[in-house]
């Protein structure tokens, strides 16, 4: 375990990355780029890639300045000490459909692995002014947002016919067996919303939604965040097995009750890799 | 015309309606209505009714106190003086399934009727502190945020190819014709995104979408925010058949730019009403 005071210490930097970040990200969000291109001046221009780019780049800085031994991971700039002791791992702009639609479910993920295993992860929304952030299991998630600060808790839901279900777009990102899989837990859930990548992810921890099951979510930066938040929040993440996930993802499922995922992998172990 | 002034002295009072209701719903979301049954004393619980019930009623408060001629109608208090000279059309809570979710994509409608057609429609979201306003056909669109004020205009998109477009539930809510038909337009789109029901008419307005089909939106708050709203932003809205949309609505489509909406409705007419 970090000491408590190195906890609290590395928490209040993963704030101040987030708002770095968002400081890069905001100005970039909801601009014209069918405008921008018309006007004939700034061809290829790609909000989502100089967002992300821009973020990372910032990020970096912050931690170069004040942890220059701790290792980074991003999609952008590649791995710098993958292997330190603390390693940061980054993904900007999560959900690039939502953004360049102008939706708010896009998010900024930002995790920390120490000694090979992630121990802090941040969910964080810029525009909504949202940072959902957990510290693995007993260490406890809160959500900091304009209204203040609270604790994360999954909620209770023991079976599958009350629960509220999410998934990125099945039909583009499942193979058929994973499909008819999800398909069937689909049909027994009360609810299912599709979209919202990790934004989803947040919702698990804050106790509305039961259930998030995802396929080929295969970069450390888009699931690093995922079990320090949602087991901090009370929550369990396994692949389709039922097994912990590995360090590169493929096939993951969340849940906020350990009961429904239970239910949920009767179907989903038919099609797990 | 409304005269300037009487507009503006509306538009401040639509501002206002929206404030009273967002305090009223904003305590309501995201509440763990799992955990309440589970203490067992809040039988049957409806986070959303609550919400919807509250706010409507905050809302006609205001309005019978400062314009008592003035009529409504609502989902759930009905009509009251519904043939008057101006009638606020509102739905509090649009998105259920999203606010249960706990998404923050669920909007408030609000619109004003006057002599029998709107004139004036919100599109609000509480918790991400945002009203997009329209004023119809030559009177403009703005949204207001945190960051202050600024105008709405639809992007130019010439091409279907280069679209983004939104359907809340294509499976769910169209029927085979209509399904064929709008499988066709989003072969043709760039990109699609579901979900998100009103929300979708702000960002056509906001200029990051480019067309919005629905079908069965068939309750006068559902769309009266529609018309105002997206026209302001210098788009259109029209049925299937590319004609204007009747108050009560049914199949739906709007777009930024004329000519996508022409070339989609080459699809959608097929299954025209």
């Amino acid at each position: 375990m970090l000491t408590p005071d190195l906890a609290a210490e590395l928490d209040a930097f993963l704030i101040d990355l987030n708002r770095a970040s968002g400081e890069v990200i905001l100005p970039l969000f909801r601009i014209d780029d069918h405008g921008l291109e018309d006007k004939g001046g700034v061809a290829g221009f790609d909000p989502v890639t100089q967002a992300d780019k821009g973020a990372e780049a910032a990020i970096r800085k912050l931690i170069a300045e004040r942890y220059p031994h701790h290792g980074v991971i991003g999609e952008e700039y590649g791995e710098d000490r993958p292997d330190a002791e603390f390693v940061w791992v980054l993904d900007p702009v999560d959900g690039t459909r939502a953004f360049i639609a102008g939706l708010p479910v896009w998010t900024t993920l930002i995790a920390l692995r120490w000694q090979g295993n992630p121990v802090m992860g941040s969910i964080g929304q810029p525009y909504v002014g949202e940072i959902f952030i957990g510290h693995g299991k007993g260490g406890g998630a809160r959500l900091i947002n304009r209204a203040g600060e609270r604790p994360l808790k999954v909620r209770p839901c023991p079976v599958l016919t009350d629960a509220i279900i999410m998934s990125t777009d099945p039909t583009a990102y499942f193979d058929g067996a994973e499909l008819g899989a999800w398909r069937q837990v689909a049909a027994a859930a009360k609810l299912t919303r599709l979209g919202c990548d990790a934004y989803a992810y947040a919702m698990v921890a804050a106790g509305t939604v039961d259930l998030v099951a995802e396929s080929r979510v295969c970069k450390a930066w888009d699931i690093e965040v995922a079990v320090p938040l949602i087991e901090g929040a009370g929550g369990v993440v396994t692949n389709w097995r039922g097994e912990p996930i590995g360090r590169n993802g493929g096939q993951i499922v969340m849940a906020g009750d350990r009961a429904v995922l239970d239910e949920a992998l009767v179907a989903l172990k038919r099609s797990a890799d």
